[in-house]
Formats: C-alpha cells, sequence, structure tokens
C-alpha cells in the first residue's frame, strides 16, 4: 500500500518517518525543500527529541513522480494547500485525502481536487534542526474523520487511523472529527496571533487581565461559531488555555517566529476561517476580524520599500 | 503675567517660545531633559520649520523654582500627567491649569492637584532636533475651554487663549471644548495604534480594506460614548482619516516610533480613555479594549527578560 505525504516539513516528516517503518506501506514524501528531500533518499529520515527513530521513505520535490496512492496526508501550511494538492491530486485519483493541518478551510480546498477528503487534527510539533533531521518537541494524539461534503468512507478512515497507530502515532478514526478540529483551531486562534503581535510568551500573556480578556473574547466569539455550526467541542479552550499556562508558561508562539522572520503566517486559516464560518452561520466575529485585519497589515508592511 | 509650561518636549517648547516673545509674559518653561533645560538657558529656544523664531524663556529641571504663575500649560506625554503636574501644582495655587496633552483623562488628574482646569486640543505637531531646537512639521489651531467637572473661569480661558494668539499660535475659546477633543482623540485612537501593531504607513493602511474596516469599527465604538457623553464632534472622524490618506499617505504613526524605541506609549489615554467612558456611559467598546490590551501587552514585554 502506498501513502503520500503532502507537505514534509516538521508534521509531514513526522507521519513520514513513522509510516515508513511499516513493512506493507511505501511511504512517499513530496516537499519543495531540495536539501530535505535530497538527505532523506540519501540517508533517510531522522527523528530526535520525544521519538528517537530512523527510516527510509522515498522523497521527491516533483510532483509527478508520485505514483498512484491510497492515502494522502497533507501537511504544509496552510497557505500553501492549494498549490500542493493542485500538483499531486493526480496521485490520488482511487485514493483517499486526509489534511493534519492547522486551522480551517484546507478540507474544501483539498476536495476541489481528488474525489474522498478526510479531516484531521494533530497535536505532536516539531521543525527541521537539520536536512533529514526533526526534532519532535510534543507528542500527542490524532483525529480523523470523514470530510462531510465529499467524504472518504469511514473504512478508509478507519485503516489509515489503524496504519498510523500501528506505525507508532496514535490516531483515532471518528464519525465526526470536528469538535477535535475546533477545538484545537480556538486554542490557536486565540492564543498564537496574541502571542505574534504583543512578543509575550503564553504564560505572561496570560497574566496580563487585559490580554487574557482579549484572549477569552477571541474564544468566544469561536465557541459560538462552532455552536451554530453544531460542532460539539473535545474540550473547553479556556481550560486548555489555562492549562497551557501552567506547562509552557514561557512557550513563544509559532505565529512569532513566522513575524519575526517575515514569513506568511496561518491566520487566514485560523481567525480567518472564524471569521468566514461566522459570516455563513449569522454569528459575529469582531475580534477575530480585527486580528485577523492586524496579522495581514503585518504581512503586507514586508511588501513595501521603506 | 507668569506662565509656566509643564513638560517643553515638542509641543511644549512650541507655546513656550511663542509666549515668549511676548513683553507682557514672563514664561517658565519646566522640563525633566537636563540638556534641553540647559540649552534654553544658555542660548534660548529655537523653533525652525513651519515656524521660524528664538526666544528666552525661563527653563528649569527643578519644580520647585517656578514662581506662582496665572497659568500653566502641561505638554507632557500623558503617561507623565500626574507626576508633572504633582511637581508643579505649589505655582498654580491661585491660577488656571490647562491640557494640551493627546488623548482623555488628563483633566481629572490635573483636577486633582490645582483649583481651576481647563481643556485643551492642539493640532501643531513637532520634534526636538537638538537640545535648545525644535522642528515644528505641522501647523494649527489649539481648543481651550473649562474643564466641567472644576471650571476655570471663562474670562480666564479667554486671556489664555487670547495670549496664545497674539504669540503666533491660533487659539480658539470655547464654552464647550469636548468636541474639538474627542475628533483628536478618535482620529489618534483610531489609526495611531493601528500603525503601531502593523507598521503601515497611515494610507498604506488605509488601502488595506480589512485593516480600514477595524479602523471604521474604532471610530464607530468612540463616536458612540462621544454621544453618550452628549459631545458634538467638530468633524466627522472618517472625514479625517481619508482626508489624512490623501495629505499624508506615507506617514508613520508616531506611536510605531514609541514602540521601536520601546518607549512607553500613550495608549492608555488613548483607546484606554475611550474604554474609560465607554464604561461610565455603558457603551462596549470591545475593540479599543483590543487595541489598549495588545499595546499594554508590548510594552510589557519589554520588561521581560529573554
Amino acid at each position: 500500500m502506498r501513502i503520500s505525504i503532502v507537505g514534509c516539513g516538521a508534521i509531514g516528516s513526522l507521519f513520514a518517518a513513522h509510516l515508513a517503518r511499516l513493512d506493507d506501506v511505501e511511504v512517499w514524501a513530496y516537499d519543495l525543500n531540495q536539501a530535505h528531500v535530497d538527505a532523506i533518499n540519501a540517508g533517510g529520515l531522522q527523528l530526535s527529541g520525544v521519538t528517537e527513530l530512523e527510516s527510509r521513505p522515498r522523497a521527491t520535490t516533483d510532483a509527478d513522480e508520485i505514483p498512484p496512492c491510497a492515502f494522502g496526508i497533507v501537511a504544509t501550511k496552510a497557505l500553501h494547500t492549494r498549490a500542493a494538492i493542485a500538483a499531486t491530486a493526480h496521485a490520488f485519483a482511487d485514493g483517499a485525502v486526509c489534511t493534519v493541518q492547522n486551522g480551517v478551510g484546507n478540507e474544501e480546498i483539498i476536495a476541489e481536487y481528488v474525489p474522498r477528503v478526510m479531516r484531521g487534527t494533530t497535536f505532536p510539533a516539531g521543525r527541521i534542526i537539520a536536512p533529514g533531521h526533526v526534532q519532535q518537541d510534543t507528542g500527542g494524539k490524532t483525529w480523523m474523520g470523514p470530510f462531510e461534503p465529499k467524504p472518504a468512507g469511514m473504512a478508509e478512515v478507519e485503516q489509515l487511523a489503524a496504519l498510523c497507530t500501528r506505525a507508532g502515532m496514535e490516531t483515532l478514526a471518528m464519525a465526526d472529527a470536528r469538535g477535535a478540529q475546533w477545538t484545537k483551531l480556538i486554542f490557536n486562534a486565540a492564543t498564537n496571533p496574541i502571542g505574534a503581535l504583543t512578543r509575550l510568551p503564553h504564560g505572561v500573556a496570560c497574566d496580563q487581565t487585559e490580554v487574557r480578556t482579549l484572549i477569552s473574547g477571541l474564544v468566544a466569539e469561536a465557541v459560538a461559531v462552532a455552536a451554530a455550526l453544531g460542532i460539539e467541542l473535545d474540550s473547553d479552550p479556556e481550560k486548555l488555555i489555562d492549562h497551557a499556562r501552567d506547562v509552557a508558561y514561557h512557550h513563544k508562539a509559532s505565529m512569532l517566529q513566522d513575524i519575526l522572520a517575515e514569513r506568511p503566517t496561518e491566520v487566514a486559516a485560523l481567525n480567518g476561517g472564524i471569521v468566514r464560518f461566522g459570516k455563513e452561520t449569522g454569528v459575529p466575529t469582531p475580534l477575530n476580524q480585527a486580528i485577523a485585519a492586524l496579522i495581514g497589515g503585518i504581512e503586507h508592511s514586508w511588501t513595501l520599500n521603506d
């Protein structure tokens, strides 16, 4: 059975490295990072940190090389979804594709290109520390379920989840995976851009009364949108935020790293996604709209000549 | 007649330099910038740019040296109001004090220390380019009126306004100066922190649809607060913002300069003031509250050890 990992950055590499350990799975990792791809083909893919392992997926920067696959796992940054799935869709003409990306809206784009789609949400996090070498910083589960408007079959969802679990990444197949997805979405959208805008570590931001109030305002809007969509959240985002304050007080938001490096952020799939679904359901989201506008403004500022 | 300028930065220096030209006025400029004070005492105070003049106010860093004055003009940054008026109040035991500072809330603080207070709003802007030397970048009028809860008499307001006008700074005495003050407040609060957070010049910010929508959201909240306070604005802040887009497209917000230099901003007297008066009048101001929280968060980030 063949599986292609579309986007082999930190998260994609976690899936690629684990799945390539299975004797009955052939993994094709697609990424545009030539040095990473070359290193994987030359010496394999190495994970350190929470997981220590080495395996040998195939890797390519040329989407046309990817043979027909039973499954795809899309793990690009949200803003590269369309380009990545447009290039690789041929490999999934008879397959099912699952996104494990941040935010919402990726499924909708993928569904324009392939016949059967899954929602996915994954909690592990890491970073590429050298070509072919990924540091896994945190563990955690993955949730997968059919994308309702153009669903993969539940049997396929269960098959992919079982493969991931057997490969060492615990994955739950669910008939409705929206609760997990929106719980992570709300957590990210309420904390990540706040860290980027204020430059405060998560715990310090939580301890600033006015900032914590703003975070709660962002959560409340998104919870109302989720409720209007009929989504039951996995857990209370407020509790997750307080828990993260306790266990990751000094954590700096990944979006802050993006801002400092002048890399496009995922705000459009986070706060922008909440705003879009808010409009569809008639739920006002002025604070998420404000945050999306501010981050979008920063991104635009990089295009100006001073 | 003696007048003390409390806070002799760029704006205070404009008033000090103009008023010191009048034969019947003795100007005492109070400021903690020792180099600026020394330069004024040694060689006088020089204005360039929109106005070219030199005059010789007295200057001091020691508030106790200031003799009793008929008038005070407070021109510190809003966050230094309390310290400045507490130190100089003795000079105004029989006098009237006018603020020409940005934002709202300064009058309330001044009124805790002196018997008679005026609101003031001034449009000229400039910057200290060397000790004793201020560049005036823009001209414009000044408005003065009694501060209602602890008012200076209207005759005093008219006397100080006439002195400023005769000295070359056109100043209007009004029974209700709140309209001018809130018009400038709303313009500043809706544009200055947006420039600071996005780093976009004013015109570019206006041309980003989402950012312009946010600016309008900030304006709408503040206009509602002004209406609840019974304040009739001088002009439509939306039109001022569009006008500034046309005449100052590349202008970068002064609050952005503060942020880049890690100097405390005036956000508490701008958006923070709108939020405070919103609470008093029962008008919701979530967007101004969000902006105040974000700028406050940035200011707090400077206190952290990385």
